[in-house]
């Protein structure tokens, strides 16, 4: 067999999908500029709102960017190019979409799909890989791994979490210091995101492992019990007369139901479900119970897109899968996504490395953390979740400030003819 | 008159009052580091949570720790030294508790306190120096001023109001990237403090000036009318299809009732006021009205304890006015606050100064933004005010990290006999 056998001409499409994350640009520069510079790929294409951008022919030529502007990515929080939830059929059922990718595909004769996500996402990629395959055109699809809830199977840890982590433990320590202040009894509640996965909010337990965190985390891979949660707290408040409490925002009893939920029926007067609000709503019950001060925080949409507190090892790890992606795509691979190792150097230090993964495996299974990782009192993590999430989260990254505020990456966004 | 005449030899206490900021413990830091290299302060000594450690006689000795941990105090956020919200009364109607201090006065040969807060803080350091004048105890009173709501009379600004306006800007620029991924119409309300004076709220309009902000600013200082903010997020949302709005938690109807307050009759079923929770409310609102996706943000504690995100000059700013306190006392100076000009040199750049304000004039009164600094519209803020506040937020501070989290001050806290 020829090494030549391997060589594919044409251009690509880049697309980015699902919820953004503090790195998720980094991915999109590691995608784009190997892809430019690549012998083989023509044009370097990315869809406007992901897949949606595909099915309606909407994608920006991103040869005509400014270098130095999609360099900026590196620091540019959030989806750049825009994002979707769009979910498409399997092709068996109905392959309305798929056809009309493929028309897109042969009317810019697109040989390479990078996409960009999580779970979905790689749902996504996976159903266009087959279809490509089935109808026998010649098109190497790649899947590109982002989440902050780190729940992604198939890798080790997602580009994102590293980040999120980082933002959480760092804004846990500031507010452990806030809520210190005063001489009298306080209990603050903060929320964090990951509906079906502790990943995040487990990652605050970074912060008491540098001396100034969390004194109590629950985790929706185990039932939430309200009465053991009053005497976590009550045990907390009488040693310390304060209380750091984390809950992920996906807690729930034994019966299914989130405690999130319990809320709505409780105190929302408008008659429809509220916006987050987990932690006013334990606030609200402590203060009830114990008579004191209390602070619900909800971290919300920050810790996925707060780029100036991200991880440096997260966003080169982020760069870096995007970047394989299209190497790997370039010598032959297909129906694969970029995961990462863990794997550590002679001196114990974590080192960046990558392997590839069937997109067929990856499917809907969430990673979730595994339960000896968990206390056995539920309220909290173990050092082994502690060691596992430590060097995600090393370096303080080189933002680029104008006026001491962050320069994004401000990009043309050409549309292709 | 001798140049002698203004030597006065003897110990001093720094206290800390209020709510805290990212630099409150910068301004600790300015006092201690040069109260412990004069020649004439004997003792340095911190009061436990400001006024009520004098009342306690509960004070650390400085002059026991280690520099280097107390140069960490640049860096950490909140009242290390604790704080208090205890109010004295005036010393005509009820001189109890100015025996009591000076008592721990003279126990301790005090000729010099420091105290660091806001208006009511500097309305207790003022009745403390009028209460030694009175009974001719020799003792140098200053204060220090903080604030992140950047209301204080006598001063153009606050140490506290510089960090917390960086880390504004930096989030909204932050969260309006977030907010525009996908191709659907979605509101998005931030919240800041701001009880009386639109200071913070007013500060996201340096994200806008930075190209990715707030479409819509409402301060407390002019009366907010529902059926204009429906119209004014109507008009955004049509020609954008996303709106991103601040407010401050103290916008208030004409009649005076705050915004936030028609909140707990109406949606808090425990029958209490609710935890902060304007953003919710509006959002909620929006939410009816539009039929559109909306979020709810409370940037909460973060906004004034997020000291990885602070503003360098603000951090010198807070460190000079402490060390300026010192200074100024042992030339003879008492009975004054140090207050922050604004100062430009020769080519335009904003440099740090101080001077002087005397504690009976600074009183109660607060310092709101000028009417004329906000919009025709009431719903934006001038370029005047981003040019007030711009050179407040410059720098990005150098903080020590270990494991990439911050390194914050571990002080001994060693009890004065």
């Amino acid at each position: 067999m020829d090494i030549l056998d391997d060589k594919l001409v044409g251009a690509c499409i880049f697309g980015q999908s699902g919820g953004p994350t503090a790195v998720i640009n980094a991915s999109a520069y590691g995608v784009i500029r190997t892809a430019l510079q690549s012998e083989d790929i023509t044009e370097v294409y990315a869809a406007a709102n992901g897949i949606v951008g595909v099915l309606e022919d909407k994608l920006y030529d991103m040869g005509q960017e400014d270098p130095y502007e999609l360099s900026l990515l590196l620091n540019t929080p959030s989806s750049e190019l825009g994002s979707c939830r769009y979910k498409m059929k399997d092709p068996e059922e109905d392959d309305t979409d798929y056809k009309r990718i493929l028309e897109v595909f042969k009317k810019h004769n697109v040989r390479y799909f990078f996409y960009n996500g999580g779970n979905d996402s790689m749902d996504t990629c996976n159903k266009v890989s087959r279809y490509m395959e089935s109808v026998g055109y010649d098109c190497r699809v790649m899947g590109v791994p982002k989440t902050i809830d780190n729940d992604l199977y198939g890798t080790d840890h997602c580009p994102g979490f590293g980040s999120a982590a980082r933002y959480i433990a760092t804004s846990c320590m500031e507010i452990k210091k806030d809520t210190n202040v005063y001489d009298t009894p306080m209990i603050t509640v903060v929320e964090t995101m990951g509906r079906h996965a502790g990943w995040l909010a487990g990652s605050a337990a970074l912060a008491t492992d540098a001396g100034c965190g969390p004194d109590l985390i629950y985790l929706p891979e185990v039932d939430f019990d309200m009465e053991a949660f009053y005497a976590d707290v009550e045990k907390i408040l009488k040693e310390k007369g304060k209380v750091l409490a984390v809950v992920s925002e996906g807690i729930h009893y034994a019966d299914g139901r989130f405690v999130s939920e319990a809320k709505t029926s409780a105190t929302d007067g408008f008659g429809h479900a509220q916006l987050g609000g987990l932690a006013a709503l334990l606030a609200n019950l402590l203060k009830e119970r114990f008579g004191v001060k209390v602070r619900g925080i909800e971290l919300s949409l920050l810790q996925r897109c707060a780029s100036h507190q991200a991880s440096e090892m997260d966003i080169q790890e982020a760069f870096h899968v995007g970047k394989m992606a299209v190497l790997e795509s370039t010598i032959g691979q297909t129906g694969q996504m970029v995961a990462l190792n863990r794997k550590f150097d002679e001196e114990g230090k974590y080192v960046l490395s990558t392997t590839l993964f069937p997109l067929s495996k990856v499917a809907n299974y969430e990673n979730k953390v595994p339960l000896e990782w968990i206390n056995e009192e539920k309220n909290f993590v173990t050092q082994e979740f502690i060691d596992y999430a430590k060097p995600l989260i090393q370096g303080d990254p080189k933002i680029v400030y104008e006026g001491s505020l962050p320069r994004f990456a401000r990009l043309k966004k050409i549309l292709a003819d």
